[in-house]
């Protein structure tokens, strides 16, 4: 059974949902739907709120109750049928992630058990056939395909596999 | 550069010693030196205080402040110049250990890197030539060589490379 590895924030939970709610709610400046899919979130911010990125980030709350990214249950689940899944997010760099995450996967997830979650770094580490990731930095040493799912900060980035929805997962390897 | 993957409990952080310290205070009773490395230590326990190793190790406090196993600390930083090394320990089981285990990783072995560490389930997922690990299961689907750490669990099972101590990891490796 071949084994796919899938990241969590922008791939399958919805981080930057976070970032401009949050943003709303301390400036009350709104983003449009284009906008936050557009840039980086931090190159929508004008220069001397550019620190929030980080102050937002390492928040104990931040990694809570993120939405869902679409359509990601639905082909899991089917995904799950005929590959080995392992969730495989860099969550070292943020220790306030760990449960929350931990959490968020039991919730949205309860059918992967905790064998098949990673908490990980550098995902050269990660011994899969595929990884599905937002951050190509992950593929130059990953032993398997890597798979780039579309974020707003990759658009420009080059990558041979790219995936631009949850679909186009389905359509990809199913 | 090859790479090494190295459990943490039993390997470089003596979680047995937790069991005992907290079984004397809760019973009084105390285990020779002899009897904590012969048997695992469920087994040197009365059949109505076996319940105890499920309270103690899903205690919050349980993985806090571990003593480091001897040698370790002089060996992984000389295997450190000519290896990759990755702590790779299967944390996902208790979520009450994951803060303390990354706590107890900053303190101990400072140099080493959040992003090589890994928490996970399923060992089959680390890409490493090598994984130190006192537990032989994960060593069915590894990618590389299995190099089983003796710890009191493991005296009758039956496995090609066994060090026993970290000075044997040394000779094995350096």
């Amino acid at each position: 059974m071949k084994r796919i590895a899938i990241d969590m924030d922008e791939v399958i939970a919805d981080a930057n949902f976070r970032f401009a709610e949050w943003y709303t709610r301390d400036h009350g400046i709104e983003f449009t739907h284009e906008q936050l899919n557009s840039k980086r979130f931090s190159d929508l911010l004008q220069d001397d709120h550019k620190y929030l990125i980080k102050e937002y980030v390492y928040h104990d709350d931040f990694f809570k109750d993120l939405p869902v990214m679409p359509g990601c249950q639905e082909v899991i689940k089917d995904l799950y049928d005929k590959y080995e899944i392992f969730i495989t997010t860099a969550a070292m760099e943020f220790p306030n992630s760990l449960l929350p995450k931990l959490d968020w996967l039991g919730k949205h997830f309860p059918y992967i058990s905790w064998t098949n979650i990673v908490f990980c770094g550098d995902k050269s580490i990660i011994n899969a056939d595929y990884l599905i990731d937002d951050n190509v930095k992950h593929f130059k040493r990953f032993i398997g395909q890597g798979v780039l799912f579309t974020a707003s900060h990759n658009h420009d980035v080059v990558w041979d596999v790219r995936v631009n929805t949850w679909d186009d997962v389905r359509k990809l390897l199913l």
